[in-house]
């Protein structure tokens, strides 16, 4: 966690990976982060995986940080409770960050009413309002009929939820470009970001469907082979699969030095007249010439003898390897500085992610346990809304809202 | 386009998805985003794919609305043009992208020397800065072992990368942070994010490393098969595949009426003792009784009928369909106004994506085309830096910069 964002005060009434993640990004940089969730837990208060005890390992992965209020989101004085949380007063809140549908008791104009300037960013599935999920936008994109080995037809949905990921980040990114325009203009506003638009927008982005409009057609599936550059999965004579992407000039010459193939190669680029060393589209152009020279390259080598080589002359590899090896790896998990190990909320205790970015100049503080669902309901009417504890007694014994272990 | 970063000067001194993606997002809410790039282009000058004339679509695409500067950055003097550039003056500049090594002549250290509040955000491979990239990476943190069939044992590279994607957004989100940070204090900080980190942190934020530390093992490869949630892709009667998700107690139970097999889901809950309403985990952890039935439901289920029968109940679902494909489909391109058709940089005319959010409040203009390399290198050096007609003629001249065309 850093202090770049403290003093600002964020409200997330959302569920899944999007707005969570957007405000855990805010909550590790500082902001105070209040998280609405109904009574018992919204739709994401189960999700596996799973601690031993029961409890989510996946909520309290995403909710690190934050402070929790537990309200009873169907009756009329809870939603009126959700709104002005959403709407609070201060010069650096009326931040809200949600997934609820543009058009029920959190429609824009709804908390516009409470506050003028309010920035609410409004994570959706479909921008028409239609129910979609990241795997569900990711097959219409077509992304899984890219996905795999040739040799098999079947589409490859991805496992890791990627356009919610991104989504998450984009989110963050837009509510404080918001904040900015804000502190300038005093105008507030809301941002819709279906997962829709994120991902035909990235795909487009990239020139993949300016692609197929300039007559390339459909891009075939590929298995591991990156698609216009030199890169793909190899095995060496001990059996070690490795990913190998050659880009730079410097990662192209370092692979082929340690590989001893530079006469092959050379023979290649003179019998076609290319010179692959300074144009990565044309590896890709003749990898039938190419490729078996580098599988048999590899499959000539020994990892424990590769490996160092390529390090040395910065040859741009990575391992296959399973997440459970992953956590040995001491780069990823196992000494990686942004991991604390930490009792979650669960009751679990393991290593927690801290902050993805490493910022030399501040010091890095270590990152908190989610909250208890309700642990927070209390002090934040108390001190965001100025209820008095009569009013929040109340709430309570009507059962409108909620304290953590009740 | 929009304009809530307008007055924003940055930098763009960067290559391939994640930097660049950083850039445009920047660009696309009015900031002025300054790229410089070797004279006849950096590493991703050329990038497939290509448009007809050869000219790189991938660019085009992640370059769009900046400006550009052409520099020999092989030379003492050029190295300096892109250091003052980097580090720029005015209040709202100061603000640098980069992927160049932090070590260099664009470590912190030197362009903190010339603007001391610099705000630089620099993507990296590995925290280590070990040679790295998105796709061995990728298969470093696991997750081409988790993806595929579960009767083809090989891994499965993504063909979306993902975390150049995500690193690009949250390059952006921290861009903004620090930005708010120097308004309030006054002080610059280098932000370094190595896609390893956002990798690493990313799993485990969705619980997934706490998942096998926890002891439940590896994940195992399921194809198409969503885990700890039902999602599954199905057959329908006349062949079409269809990813279909039910989260919410509604999707599930419109999923039930929809396909006619509400009774023999029942005899399974009542069978097992469990209620799939309420919890989306059990829908999983009884997959072997369940989806056989829904299999059996879609194999009698024509599309024609389906599908607006799904829309009416709110089930969640997508199609498989190719890119190709997905052009054709309104939501997402074909009637997309977040699209506009213009004439690229490339000379070819395609519809080209807007900003992915949209914001109700404000008027989207329409994107604008990349620039030539080197457009605004006289532009950028005069107003920025300062420099008069001599210098800059004497720069050109000595071949230290260039501009479009020459």
């Amino acid at each position: 966690m850093y202090d770049l964002l403290k003093g600002l005060t964020v409200v997330e009434g959302s569920a899944f990976i999007a707005g969570p993640t957007c405000g855990l990004y805010l909550a590790q940089l500082g902001a105070r982060v209040i998280r609405f969730d109904n009574i018992g837990g919204g739709p994401d208060f189960r999700r596996w995986p799973l601690a031993p005890g029961g409890a989510s390992l996946y909520w309290e992965g995403l909710n690190k940080g934050k402070q929790s209020v537990a309200i009873d989101l169907s009756r009329p004085e809870g939603r009126d409770l959700a709104q002005r949380l959403a709407a609070a007063p201060g010069p650096d809140a009326g931040l809200f960050v949600t997934n609820f549908p543009a058009a029920g008791f959190l429609s824009y104009d709804a908390l516009r009413a409470l506050r003028q300037d309010l920035i609410c960013v409004r994570v959706m599935g479909w921008a028409d309002e239609g129910p979609g999920v990241d795997y569900t936008i990711n097959s219409a994109v077509g992304v899984p009929l890219m996905t795999g080995h040739p040799d098999d037809g079947r589409p490859v949905n991805h496992v890791l939820p990627a356009w919610d990921l991104l989504t998450g980040a984009f989110a963050a990114f837009n509510l404080v470009a918001a904040l900015i325009n804000r502190h300038r203009t005093g105008q507030g506003r809301e941002i819709r970001i279906p997962l829709s638009d994120v991902a035909a927008s990235a795909l487009a982005n990239m020139g993949m469907t300016a692609e197929i409009l300039a007559g390339a057609g459909e891009r075939p599936r590929q298995g591991n082979t990156l698609f216009g550059a030199f890169g793909r999965d190899f095995l060496t004579r001990d059996g070690k699969r490795l990913m190998v992407v050659a880009i730079t000039p410097r990662q192209w010459t370092g692979l082929i030095e340690v590989l001893g193939v530079g006469e092959a190669v050379a023979a290649v680029e003179s019998a076609r007249g290319v010179d692959f060393r300074k144009d990565e589209g044309l590896r890709y152009a003749h990898a039938d010439a190419l490729m078996p020279i580098f599988e048999a390259g590899f499959a000539r080598a020994d990892s424990a003898a590769l490996l160092p080589r390529f390090d040395e002359l910065g040859v741009c590899w990575g391992p296959y390897q399973t997440l459970s090896e992953a956590l040995e790896d001491p780069r990823l998990f196992k000494d990686n500085p942004i991991f604390t190990e930490l009792t979650q909320v669960s009751g679990a205790r393991y290593p927690v992610a801290g902050y993805a970015a490493t910022l030399p100049q501040d010091e890095r503080r270590p990152p908190t346990p989610a909250p208890a669902l309700g642990a927070h309901t209390e002090a934040v009417l108390a001190d965001l809304l100025g209820l008095d504890g009569g009013e929040i007694a109340r709430l309570h014994d009507a059962g409108v809202v909620a304290s953590a272990g009740t």
